[in-house]
């Protein structure tokens, strides 16, 4: 296991918790997540203690998770409040794993690795999730693929006119050069694009005309994607009139959260959010519908065939051709091997061995 | 592989078995069982030695098992008496492993072990079975789990209320004390538990009415598990009038016994014997179909959570918290590590790493 | 992996290629294939050297491959000769991993080893496949198991009378010797039968009926299987008039040609010549349609059951019994241990648990 661990990973989104209980397998862990009566997120391991029976096929009983096997029942701290059994003792030992949660930006986020170090003030910086002036339409997609190919493709623009040729492809964006910029403040590795008088993409030639109506000529198109450890994508996006300025022109401000469920699974939180026609519920549901489109027959398919292809092998070690375009990527992934490499005490070149072992 | 081979297993039903070649992988080899001419089991290897064809896929011609690929036959005792290609003759080796097997209790037995200590009378009594005084009602379940979770699921009355909350759910045994009595004669293992002075459990609710009527007042109610090694386990479990004799009350003696099919999976035949209403047919198919329905939909999907959960990990590495309840499960695994230890020629502890390594 | 690589293997029939991208893992690894602009063959890796995705996934453009991910295209030798994406430079360690292949006797073939070694005039001699004085149907199956059982089952006449009861099961020949010969200047190995004066097997008294008409007497029968390294089969069969010549008798030519797919599953490559009967569409459709059923319902079903029952077991390491009949399986199985031997410079003893430790 190279995961990174002291960092938050999303582990479902705000609207997914309730008062009953669910089991996500992240990080190779099953968990359990349920809101307590205050309403706020427990995320511990799915497993009692007793017999390791899976906690999400119980109940949550006055706000302790109840095991369907025995009877136990765990607080929000982990510890056994109840044994229905004989005496009513509570057995040694019997404590539940309780991961430090917070929620922040619509989405319930877990710290897997020492309690000590969780900060909520870690996470970085999304605010436009919760802002009243965008409006989020968000989804959760399961990718047959580690996560850091998924890193990759979210931060690479070379393949959009090749995968994405009915929707994002766009000549001066493919033509252009992307550009590598590093914000020491957020340690957002950006990855930047910008095309220059020409036709827009379809998607965006679809959106002006929906929002702002007929146009004449030509538009300028940036795609700039950030990442932050582990796998925090955004990407903005957007076209004005060739020569406009940018606050004239319409943007989409998309996130892809990514956490693994296992070495080759990974679950996929995203979002596309508009700060125009807010209330237009159709375009919710034409952006729900492409984006699942895109992701489900465009990307996935291409990632899950790409993680069958390496399998096990350590991605350096196939000795991968590189593009102009990969600068993003490569950057990113040699910041990761280094952070993994830090929390494990080891060099970074220890980091691939390991990837490989597993 | 560390399972007890110096032991009888049940390889199946007598009922199952007759003439026609049936395969049973237990304790991860197929074995290939039928009757010879004289009625008699003969349990084998299920592959030829010349090119280790499946047998099952061929047939018995005059009480030999004639194989589907090149016809060579085998007796009984695994010799080969007929070669059907060229001048006839037997090769060389071509000899087929029996193992020995008997017949007791309406089971037939297989021993996987040193042929030369297979002692029939090894095998623990249960004579009810066979006994004309008894109604039988059995049957055969695949567990997708390893033994050792059934075993201790089978002794483990603080269960009951939780996973088979309306037939054997009832206070007065959930607050009772399990005790651990040992047969020194026998090798059995009891835990037992008895509830005093309650209102019996809905399925001894429903037999006291259809056999003796109604009733007034409260019960007693007796659940006694005993086991014997590797994995048959007695279940005598009763009610009668609060104070009453047990004579005077009634009382099933139930048989589950487990056979390893791999590390993961379990043959699982159960009985539910009675010894009233013998001719009542319509009970025989109540007592069939509620005690599938408990140990499909109930047990089974609870072990099998349980083995997923613990996945190849060793038990007692996970430190699982134990109930007073336990009591029983912890005294057989330990009894069957030493059981095991003793035929390795290893110490107790040596038998855990060695089936964490499997 | 211990697969002979420094040999030609069939990749496909000819027929199969066309100008669209198709893929075949082969000796475990992914193989694109395609014919180029002037129709010949190309076969490569699968895996784009940039991010490994499947090349089959894209299309050729202008006669080179492009890659459906971000659009690189590789020519028929494997370099890189576009690149879509910015200033279009062609990435350095671009280059697409080709391996020799070339058009024999109505097959692709392919040399997965040192290309500087590939000769095409090592490809045994098939001339009847495609001279125009016969008429070859042939197919594709794919088999569950190792190609070394396959070739074993192929050069064994004893199990005809057993597996094959209705078409090719013929008591003279189950009572005859197998001769071996070998042909020094092929290489070939030769395992061979005669059956003399009896009832020939259904299917050639079928053809002999509908070739030549009704027969008065008994017949002879040769049934003669030729085995070239790795895994080339011809089986001669025909029969005669009891005493006459087999120019006066009915023939058929067949090639059984095997591909490892992986460990334990083989592409095979089947083929009936017949020089009788050449315009008889409706005899096409009949051998079609019982060899088919004959390897899909009678070896195949049987193969696969050997591999499962073996498993990752060395062969040899299981003690088989032999027959007079194994005598040329033995001395292919040798031989091609002393040739992977040979290529990888270890000892014939040495392949065997490197085959284990797969």
């Amino acid at each position: 296991m190279t995961y990174l661990r002291n960092i938050w990973y999303v582990a479902a989104w705000s609207s997914e918790l309730s008062g009953a209980p669910m089991m996500r397998k992240i990080l190779d862990d099953a968990l359990l997540m349920f809101r307590d009566a205050e309403g706020r997120p427990v995320v511990s391991s799915n497993l009692c203690p007793h017999r390791f029976a899976p906690l999400n096929m119980g109940k949550v009983v006055d706000g302790a998770i109840e095991c369907p096997y025995h009877g136990l029942r765990f607080n929000s701290d982990g510890r056994c409040v109840y044994n229905p059994d004989g005496d009513g003792k509570i057995p040694a030992g019997a404590r539940l794993k309780v991961y430090p949660a917070v929620e922040r930006w619509g989405c319930v986020w877990v710290w897997p690795g020492d309690p000590a170090l969780a900060d909520a003030d870690l996470i970085p910086e999304f605010s436009f999730l919760d802002d009243p002036a965008y409006k989020p339409v968000t989804g959760l997609l399961h990718v047959r693929a580690n996560y850091r190919y998924i890193n990759d493709n979210l931060v690479d623009q070379a393949h959009l006119h090749m995968v994405h040729r009915d929707t994002l492809a766009c000549d001066m964006v493919r033509l252009a050069k992307t550009n590598l910029v590093k914000d020491n403040e957020t340690g957002t590795i950006w990855s930047n694009r910008l095309g220059v008088d020409g036709p827009p993409p379809a998607i965006f030639d679809m959106i002006w005309r929906m929002t702002k109506g007929e146009y004449i000529g030509t538009m300028d198109h940036w795609v700039e994607s950030g990442w932050n450890a582990p796998a925090l994508i955004r990407n903005n996006t957007g076209v004005t009139l060739h020569g406009g300025t940018r606050a004239d022109g319409v943007e989409t401000k998309n996130t892809h959260f990514l956490t693994p469920e296992t070495e080759t699974s990974t679950h996929y939180f995203w979002s596309i959010c508009r700060d125009f026609a807010l209330d237009n519920d159709m375009l919710d549901q034409q952006i729900r519908e492409g984006t699942e489109y895109a992701f489900i027959h465009e990307d996935e398919v291409m990632l899950h065939a790409v993680q069958e292809a390496i399998g096990d092998r350590e991605f350096w070690s196939m000795k991968p051709a590189l593009l102009q375009a990969d600068v993003g990527a490569v950057e990113l992934r040699r910041t990761l091997d280094r952070m993994i490499a830090a929390e494990q005490k080891i060099s970074a070149e220890e980091v691939r061995p390991l990837r490989q072992a597993v």
